[in-house]
């Protein structure tokens, strides 16, 4: 069985920080599949989360490169962040790290939010020539990407809450 | 002579409500021209100012058919919103009145900031039909057209403070 019974507020803000987005999950649930969760999350997150609801999901995440503070709302987001970045880490020099720093920094400066890409599966020098290339971005523009990158991450963590609570629901029913 | 020699950072912050807009015109000038000044202005509004800096700047305006509140952070934008909403308000009546406060609460409660509009010279049956068009779109959108609105209000009051400065300028040199 693989649907989001049992499933309340706190697992969807592990899988995007906004309290908004979060008690919408929760009114349009339950779903009865992934994919039906899927499309209620992208429609709530693009046509009803606003730019302060943006914003508070930007700053549930780490900087990249950096392991999520020990404050972090959701302990499952943070461990979830760090599973999301381990290509990066294992293929990251003491060079590279350097930079990725300085660079989180600078687009810290323009932006205003911490720079946000879907990182599974992505090597270090691929982030880091992404990022150099989003920095030349008009404000705006950016918002929007990371908006859209911020939804990737978010049906990544829905697949692993559905997977992980059909395991759940089959171990509680047998 | 019509140039900005003699403002100063608090005056570039009555016409954008935005912190970062102020201290970058400030860098930028002085501007030997009305003109000048509008192109520095549109280019740190749009390429420079972050997110934050936009949500800031609109919070500097009070809800359109409201007065400014008195702890208003500067003075001269306060007065300029009065005028600038002054055929709103002369064309309005007790029910576009109260239609307008009960959209101006929706619209916040969907975008998380306050409905801004170039308003001088429209009358309250326009704004009202437009900021009920305006309601459907997502909140990007609006964000855009928001800060869309706010450089013209800014355009306007750079040329009401380059007037002013030209008047000062030109009873000094006499």
């Amino acid at each position: 069985m693989e649907s989001s019974v049992g499933l309340g507020e706190k697992d969807w803000l592990a899988c995007c920080g906004s309290v908004k987005f979060a008690k919408a999950m929760a009114s349009a649930g339950p779903f009865s599949s992934y994919q039906e969760a899927v499309s209620a999350a992208t429609d709530i997150w693009f046509n009803k989360v606003d730019v302060n609801g943006w914003l508070e999901a930007f700053s549930a995440h780490p900087q990249i490169g950096e392991s999520p503070s020990k404050s972090h709302k959701s302990s499952t987001s943070a461990q979830w962040s760090k599973g999301e970045q381990s290509t990066a880490l294992a293929t990251a020099t003491e060079s590279t790290l350097q930079e990725l720093y300085e660079w989180n920094a600078r687009y810290w400066q323009k932006f205003g939010f911490v720079f946000l890409i879907f990182a599974s599966g992505r090597s270090m020098p691929e982030i880091l020539a992404e990022m150099k290339r989003r920095y030349q971005n008009r404000p705006i523009v950016e918002l929007e990407l990371a908006a859209k990158e911020q939804m990737k991450i978010t049906e990544l963590r829905l697949s692993k809450l559905f997977s992980a609570n059909a395991t759940a629901a089959s171990t509680t029913q047998y």
